[in-house]
């Protein structure tokens, strides 16, 4: 059984977290941390069906029930904080929070590997959508040719999608550079071929009913290869916050994104 | 058996056609017609594997062999003058041309309604693509919320394509106004969020092994509702062709369109 | 404005029934039914924030606020006095619950149209689910070959679900008679080419993070056309009664099956 | 320039890679080979449009033109002469014959590492197919939960396809045993669960319009992944004999699956 912590439990993100760890046979649930928490235990919420787990205000007290993993659903200030704070202890973090500086993951990588303590900060913790993005790479070297679909419901603002970018990234990095299309194509309608990062199309389709989901359709001759993700709810993350709470045990350095533990 | 006579059997359509005919046991090529044509009769031509039937080159001399429908796929300044000699002498047209103006299109129209002879012009004739067209329509009476992803081979020069905006012509017929999208939705790239058509968003997506595809997807609460067509090749036409000819010898007009027929 | 009034406001379906007809501004909430419930207003249960509307336990009483229509999410024995009751009393049914016997529903449907009182009873309140379905069983008369796919959650007992034999259904009512695949063809494993309908084949994907899909897909020379319908959650089905409680005021009988009033 | 020869170049599949070769700047045609020919040199057949290579009806004759890659399209029995043949004279087979013997197969992976003599032996060409493989391979390490479904064209005998049950006994190597769907699930007509590989299931579907089509899918909570693959023609293969070719001339055995040199 492993040891863990979560901080930010009463966000949205951190009591599924805390959940997830009750629920899950390998995992004992030492403590939860909140500053601005009035209860003193978990048994005092009812969501959490009178579980009997210490609530602290405060993250020294945390060392008191000797945690071996810090899952961390906090705020970008907070979570540099706390995530220094468990490396020292030699506490592994499990992060989720986005928004830390390049500086301030250096650093922590650095003292992570001074002191071997394991680690693991992820943007995207939904496994199928990071496995989504490993093959799309992959498929990259292969087949230049590659367009983005990506749907959402309609209350997004952004477009294209974090993950839709991410993915153009990623395969950017290994594609042999080409502008999708026929030279001479021509929009009748501005927009219609979508939008263009190095050559490569991204569409971004919003309607009401979506959740999130992402298609890479990959063409060849005579041939097409299509890798798509759909993320039905936020219950998705919890199958890779959980692998990595197994896996951050195991390794003596902070990883950043979950890719590295696939 | 219909007796049947096509007209520009030696393009690409004209030749699929006049197969068709040949190989469907409800029909009976009665003649093929083509004023530079050298042959005598299609059994000249390997092709046809020793099927004969007669090759004419004047249009009058296509009246011997007295035929109920004339198929054709010629070009647009020889289909009109085709078309009215074939409604003058009461032979039912199956025109796929497209280029007729609106004014000789409505000369035809009237002229058969006169003589009372049934006919068909259709831009498309792959039923799959006409019915996919009705039911985005029909569904957007339900489903104001509605994008298009269109996708084509890589050697497609327009974008959208004609049965995208002619899909999105349809829709916009009967749908409730409505502008796809967050009102303060963003695009990070320009171009991520598609064409707009009256709200509407269409996607163009180009790749290499494709060949003719659409997808229609629909979005209310809770669920959604996508009609997909596929061409893979130009045989998918045939059908239509085939239908059209069973059904012109019925009718006493000529339509437009072969959702007419369906 | 509708004057609605719901049965059953304690169920799943009822209480989200609720909800929308609140939320609506076409519609009046003016009382809900529950012989069992304890309030007596829903401003005392915190999930109506306040909405004054009276909770009823006898049928009788409803007729004080005189409704309009009358939403039921009963169960079965419970629905056909109800409906019987609505009927008498000019108001209009909108049904949602399964299980009326042949009988029930035509001595019901027969008394509706004595009395002239517009109502309806549904099977599936999802306007995606049944416009797929209509669509299907159109395009099963000019396409013959078809398979289903439909894809639930793991969680489901039965397979094939009730809606892909009820598409199947419909389309066998239309179809021309056809065994789908080559005669010849051999199961190497038995199961491999799903269910038999009629010679239809229906094929049912098991598997978690699914909720509620169906794709009916259609092959022709050349083509194909896809129907596809998504089901995300329960929500879907409030559309659909949305729009039978504003159609059901409008005819002069009950009817069975949304696809009446589409 | 790497010099290639084809043998059984009068197939469908050699005649394919004859003009690959012929028409890929990094190859050099140097000669083909059929014991049965007629012709003396490719300039014969109007296909090649006067391409001047020689036509060798004995493979000892190949052997004056001194080339680097042997590609072979043949019978199973000509297949294992022509590849001992190649790889005794320090001659790269690329082999798209199926049918050889485990055998036969262990002693020319024998013999090529005795001789350091690079070479391939591939059932799938089609790198889309060989990654889609790949791809899911690794993701049933994450996602036990998978279905697949393939789809071809109406003339096929055999079901589940071949690359159908390749995949399944790819993922079955890494997969948690677990059979899909509910313990208690009950197919209300025989099959509509699918074909069972050990606890997976495999649909087969079976449309006209239709060519060689693989989706496989995986559910997690909240979440699913899914790959296809869709082959529209022949030539998808030639995308993987060229890569096949660029690369044999660089390893130092003979191995079997596109996926080792990918």
């Amino acid at each position: 059984m492993i040891r863990i912590v979560v901080a930010g439990f009463k966000g949205k993100m951190g009591s599924t977290a805390t959940k997830m760890v009750i629920e899950n046979e390998n995992f004992e649930l030492v403590g939860v941390l909140d500053p601005f928490a009035k209860e003193e235990n978990l048994k005092e919420l009812p969501e959490y069906h009178g579980v009997d787990v210490p609530v602290f205000k405060d993250k020294n007290a945390v060392l008191s029930v000797s945690p071996e993993v810090w899952i961390d659903f906090t705020i970008p200030k907070v979570t540099y904080e706390n995530t220094k704070f468990a490396i020292e202890h030699h506490i592994s973090p499990v992060v989720g929070t986005t928004g830390l500086t390049e500086e301030q993951l250096k650093e922590l990588i650095d003292r992570s590997k001074e002191l071997q303590v394991g680690g693991l900060i992820a943007p995207n913790f939904a496994i199928g959508a990071v496995l989504m993005m490993q093959f799309a790479k992959k498929a990259a070297e292969y087949f230049p040719d590659v367009e983005i679909i990506e749907l959402h419901h309609d209350n997004k603002l952004d477009a294209p999608s974090g993950t839709g970018l991410k993915t153009a990234e990623m395969m950017a990095e290994v594609r042999k550079p080409k502008k999708q299309g026929h030279p001479e194509e021509e929009e009748l309608i501005a927009g219609a071929r979508g939008a263009d990062f190095e050559g490569m199309k991204i569409h971004s389709v919003r309607l009401p009913g979506l959740i999130a989901h992402q298609q890479v359709q990959f063409g060849g001759v005579g041939e097409g290869l299509t890798i798509r993700h759909d993320s039905y709810d936020r219950s998705s993350f919890m199958s890779g916050v959980a692998l990595g709470c197994e896996k951050v045990v195991a390794i003596k350095e902070l990883v950043y994104g979950l890719e590295n533990l696939l």
